[in-house]
């Protein structure tokens, strides 16, 4: 491959001469510039990046952090981000690591502190350990996706408003027993989204009158998660709900498969509602509240490019919508079906 | 944050002193050293990696080409790798498009052509653009995870035994009608791994003198592509199968799911068998062979670093064990129930 000693020849300047035209650090001529670069593109020449951050102070990367890759949202997210960034010709270093775990303490402590990045997305961080304002002393800009934000640039969904949206659609239908499933049983390692989405579905039973009858049972956000909750819940007929709202979509389609399993008919005996419109709702005809991730990732790298330019720029909490989808998996409520959920053995 | 000025201060030497201390360059004697580092630690400083790479030629950077990461077995051997090059002080350079994507030739062509990295792992890369060649051709340590190899380092699992052993199990249950569900219709698209996978069934196929009955039904290496090709698969009760191999897990559950909706019940009318062990192979009681990929992602940079201190080292294609686990969505043929199908309207 061609190294800058072969496009000054080609040019007919001198090393230095071709480094300064093609960083653009330093006096060069209009003409010397087009020559060198003209020489550098027919040579396929591509500089050595340490040598051009030395000189510019920029590492043309971004970081990002992020808790797991395993999760449809997440992987959606960084997607999103990467094909951003792709255009924009910048690297994307990625720095992932479980939250409160050892990994993530040395993330922290040593390889962010590096800041081998221009800027940084942190996408589904906690509160809990206050990383973010940790992430913002490093004094790079900073922009946080789905989780909290402390003045800098966030997207999100408004998790909340899906919480109460998702339950108002199912006490429309005549629900007054609707469970919401997924968080933590005391709460300390739900996440923050997902709280909002619980305090989302209190305020909806709340102002239903129905606080009595408002029950949150924990589950680990993945579908796994979501069937080994629904096969307890929904295992006692005495005191199975008629609804379920899921924190997420693959905590519901777990709880659809789990009703599925005991024999248990969705919409006429359940009907489940979800949030997020994952790639295996349509399958399951589950009703949910639409985000889109990798918009949220495009986003974000939109919002941390305006801050690179403009550092002094305001910023901004951006709030995606999330529609309502109906679907199948959700219907007014069977009081006959209910009736004889009541009684039976 | 402490600079390199504020270490050299602290141990009492001069700041080139103080640099060729840390970064491993130059002579420096054992006491002066010992002296630096401890200043170093003392202050929290983090040297400038711009400035190490220079000196050294390393950036302490590992690139990791992927095809997407909204599949299981992607974000698991990601996940591996990231764990493994946190242990040792790498950063992960992620540089992810699909195949045949325009994002993705700009990948190879501007990206990775920077050479940000000191060695590559490149994972699930298919022959047909000969991407492998051209990374090798970086001059920089590559390994490939889940894909072909051109005498690179390799990690996989033997993919062609993967689908002769799904099916050897299913033809010593008795069954003769056994579907191979994945991969593309004429095969151009079918990437490397399951077109080895296919390979295998045909072998156990006919091995078994069952070539009359062996078909390949295209999907999408999805759940959802599962279920879709599934639905069309069984729909036909006077052509159904009595067995159904899944190219990966996720085809084989989307295939259960299918029969579920159809009221063909799992395994008295059918069997269905996968390659992976997924986070949801248990939920659906699928029998399967167990691939671990986040361990294939560590032995990945186990082998490149093996590489990057010796780069004459011999290289290794190491094949991962994938045992058969026996779960509850395969059973003998029912030659009842087969009878059953065979004469219902």
């Amino acid at each position: 491959m061609a190294g800058i000693a072969d496009v000054a020849r080609a040019a007919g300047v001198s090393k230095s001469t071709a480094s300064r035209a093609l960083t653009g650090a330093g006096y060069v001529s209009d003409g010397t510039r087009a020559k060198v670069r003209e020489a550098a593109t027919q040579l396929g020449y591509v500089p050595t990046t340490s040598a051009v951050s030395l000189v510019t102070g920029r590492t043309q990367t971004i970081g990002v952090v992020v808790p797991t890759l395993d999760r449809w949202f997440f992987a959606q997210v960084l997607e999103g981000i990467q094909d951003a960034l792709l255009e924009r010709r910048y690297d994307l270093a990625l720095y992932g690591a479980p939250p409160e775990s050892d990994a993530r303490r040395d993330m922290f402590e040593t390889f962010l502190a590096r800041k081998r990045f221009d800027g940084l997305i942190a996408v589904g961080i906690e509160p809990s350990a206050h990383e973010l304002e940790r992430l913002v002393a490093f004094g790079k800009p900073v922009v946080s996706v789905g989780g909290y934000d402390v003045g800098t640039n966030a997207v999100s969904i408004d998790d909340r408003a899906a919480g109460r949206i998702a339950t108002e659609h199912l006490v429309g239908l005549g629900h007054r027993a609707v469970t919401f499933v997924g968080g933590d049983p005391d709460g300390r390692r739900t996440s923050f989204g997902d709280q909002q989405r619980l305090d989302g579905y209190l305020t909806a039973m709340s102002d239903a009158g129905l606080e009595a009858s408002a029950r949150h049972i924990a589950s680990e956000a993945t579908m796994p998660g979501g069937y080994g909750a629904a096969v307890e819940l929904l295992g006692d007929r005495r005191t199975r709900p008629t609804a379920v709202v899921g924190v997420c979509d693959e905590v519901a389609v777990g709880a659809i498969i789990a009703a599925r399993r005991l024999g248990i008919r969705v919409p006429d005996q359940l009907s489940v509602v979800g949030i997020d419109d994952h790639a295996y709702a349509e399958m399951f005809s589950l009703t949910t509240l639409q985000q889109k991730p990798h918009q949220q990732g495009r986003a974000a790298v939109q919002l941390l490019m305006w801050q690179l330019d403009d550092p002094d720029a305001a910023t901004h909490r951006i709030y995606e919508s999330s529609p309502l989808i109906v679907r199948s998996s959700t219907a007014a409520v069977d009081d006959a079906a209910s009736a004889i959920v009541g009684v039976g053995p």
